[in-house]
């Protein structure tokens, strides 16, 4: 018996207690937008803490202007020439409201059967406990049977995720020189193709966040002394924001589409092959019909293509009846995904062009943006992540699936802005694992995969 | 001496004590939007009646669902073969508030210095106690010393006009054997074009007021993992509402121009020589440019065009910041302003049709309409219109203005469907009278006018 398979043998000897382990996570209401739950934040982050100093590992609780980072070293063995490898992860979780529409105490994890075997439900069961456990739990094995942990390692585990994580950049500028020692860093919070399928997610878009506000009159008007000769700026905003597509979806702000890539046959080629059920998708959520761009996939527009959605509008009497109003103003929110090359602030500048171009005589246009983040995407060839692609085939006995993410993880912004470390993204929830809603679950055997294929990876990586 | 000049001499040398009936009235606070004004309401019609009553009418307040009515009747002189005319007012008001932008207390009326001579300042001063007060004044007059009410006349003084005259029309329909009875119905409601020029209002424009509700999912979505795939219902409607006019100006419903009847050239004449200055009437609401329809004058465009103003929207996040949502559904209240043959129904259908085109896959769309009424246009060649103009040229020593008025006065309808009843709007109002505003003013010159005009209408309607 290798090495590998004894490790990977004692995970699954241990499950049960990975499992508890988890369990004890669970427990732990860390809440990081309420206020109240602060000093469960702290809790959550010691236990996270105690569980890596007793795999020997130079752990520590650090204080940020909102909940603690754990940060946690370890060198690896004596001569290691591989990888250093930051993960990250984060401890804190979502608020469990409705509480009524749970089957269980938010808080009191329960092992249920479910339709592929056995389930966790508890808030925070996946999203990041579960998959922050699945590499803890890891190391534990390699710890225990393996000679001690195999590669150089930090772990980086937040406690303000779920809120935003505005404290952490900060965090990682401050402690660069200590975090910037690593060489790729690890995220284990996003999903499997499906519960057999294995993913690498490589592609994630970036956004701009915009607010136009288009004020005409000094003041409301009655639309019977003033309609047909004053302004009526939501008229105008219509006008305007109905421009935004052309009749083939594609979005019309002048060199929005420069820097976008097209599509490789490739990856074409492999996203067709997942079979992808754009119909299930849809229904869904009540619809019949993909929008959007023409002469691309549900796939390819979700996860490589750019957007643009009105995610707002307001304007004028939105009560019960009627008002005969001219409204002085109106206002909009609009965000742009973006994808590959596009630059988040030339995107910003061109969406207010387009608006101050199409401006009526007597309008004024007010923008301001919210947030701006380019699209990621993770060089395929790097040996790290064909290490990573090898370990998780190795695993399941088929190739995983390279996937794109329609949203952004900005985190994965910042670990390359400020440390420099390009980011795997090897998740093992599920599409139907209800993060942030009532009855978060996460599947056993997902948990038991993931953590046999974090073994793995660690053994592909330390391999060099 | 003739009759008329003894009446006009009498009306002059009272116009102190008419003054000081019109400031009794005003001291009543008949609020009718105001639960806890009931009784002053009932106070002010039983003032009204009372007046009335001593000069001979036979004058009841009469109940409705709401606030009383006042009617009168006076059969007219012996013989007397001219027409049976119904005069309409208000004596209900707007609520004063904010009453601390008052420069004296609402219903304490005032006698103050103005530019133009001496102003009445309280509410109602001019709407429309002041107007419906230089009929009664007028009526006295001739009572006085001309040999008692010159005319056949019925005198319907409402208390819900500022509160959308919801009980008037079932009214009108259960006493229409009284009421219908009538010839010709005359309204003081409306303005003069200036201090120095007199108006009669031929034209009012017509309404339907809509609103408008897109759905698409089910649900609201995630705009990083649904968007570029699900239809956004606001995206949807800012495309179709964005679409209303083209670039002229022209409202792009189907059919929506045929019965609008172009303007005739006498008309535009009569209107051009009136010198309206647009850009004093813009600049006064913050604007510089002329919105609306290409090739008309801004009068033209607020009393013979039709509109389509968007009076609300409202979809999505609409809060502080950003949430990253694509809305399951979007609204928007669409009003069109109508005129001369236009039909409120089949506007209404023509817009269902307009939206229902141009709706997008998987989209469905909700109608609601709050309230619909043609355009009025009163003939300007009946005998009484003539009375009506030459009674002003006489008072006023020029030609009255025929004028359209952009908003609606559902009465007008009302009395046309209900009782058969053309209106004459003889107004004296002047568009800074600030009706509905703090320090709502009557020009006393306008009032003293105004008594005399009525004086010189009755003179020249019992002629016949």
């Amino acid at each position: 018996m290798t090495t590998l398979d004894a490790v990977l043998a004692h995970a699954d000897a241990s499950l049960d207690a990975s499992r508890e382990r988890l369990f004890d996570l669970l427990r732990i209401p860390s809440i990081s937008t309420q206020p109240e739950f602060a000093g469960e934040c702290v809790r959550a982050a010691e236990w996270v803490r105690d569980q890596l100093a007793g795999l020997g590992f130079q752990a520590s609780v650090r204080p940020t202007a909102g909940h603690p980072v754990v940060v946690a070293h370890h060198p690896g063995p004596a001569g290691y020439k591989g990888p250093h490898v930051l993960f990250y992860g984060h401890y804190d979780v979502q608020p469990p409201e409705p509480i009524e529409l749970w089957n269980s105490p938010p808080f009191e994890p329960q092992l249920v059967d479910g339709p592929r075997g056995k389930r966790f439900v508890a808030r925070g069961a996946v999203d990041d406990k579960g998959q922050a456990t699945m590499f803890i739990e890891a190391l534990r094995a390699w710890h225990a049977v393996g000679g001690g942990i195999p590669a150089k390692l930090t772990l980086l585990i937040e406690g303000e995720e779920e809120v935003g994580s505005k404290n952490l950049e900060p965090f990682l500028i401050a402690n660069k020189d200590e975090l910037s020692q690593a060489d790729v860093a690890l995220i284990s919070d996003t999903n499997m193709w499906n519960v057999d399928t294995p993913a690498v997610t490589t592609m994630l878009r970036g956004m701009v966040y915009t607010e136009v506000t288009l004020k005409a009159a000094n003041r409301d008007l009655h639309s019977g002394l003033y309609g047909g000769s004053a302004l009526n700026p939501i008229n105008a905003l219509t006008r305007i924001l109905g421009q935004l597509q052309d009749d083939d979806g594609r979005i019309r702000l002048p060199g929005f589409y420069d820097r976008v890539k097209p599509i490789s046959n490739a990856q074409r080629a492999q996203w067709d092959s997942l079979g992808f059920d754009e119909s299930a998708f849809l229904g869904d959520i009540g619809l019949t019909a993909p929008a959007g761009e023409r002469g691309y996939s549900a796939l390819e527009r979700l996860w490589a293509r750019p957007t643009a959605d009105i995610n707002g509008i307001w304007g004028g009497y939105t009560g019960e009846g009627s008002k005969t109003v001219i409204a002085a103003h109106a206002s909009a929110k609009v965000s742009f995904r973006l994808v590959s090359d596009q630059n988040p602030d030339e995107v910003y500048a061109q969406f207010q062009k387009f608006v101050n171009d199409r401006l009526p005589p007597g309008a004024t246009a007010e923008f301001a943006v919210f947030s701006r983040g380019p699209g990621i995407e993770v060089s395929t060839d790097s040996p790290w992540i064909r290490a990573t692609l090898d370990a998780l085939s190795d695993e399941f006995g088929k190739p995983a699936v390279l996937m794109g993410c329609g949203g952004s993880i900005p985190v994965v912004t910042s670990l390359r802005s400020v440390l420099g470390l390009e980011a795997l993204l090897v998740g093992f929830g599920l599409d139907d694992d209800q993060i942030h809603s009532p009855n978060e679950k996460f599947e056993q055997a997902c948990f038991h995969r993931g953590i046999r294929s974090h073994i793995r990876l660690l053994d592909k990586l330390a391999a060099g």
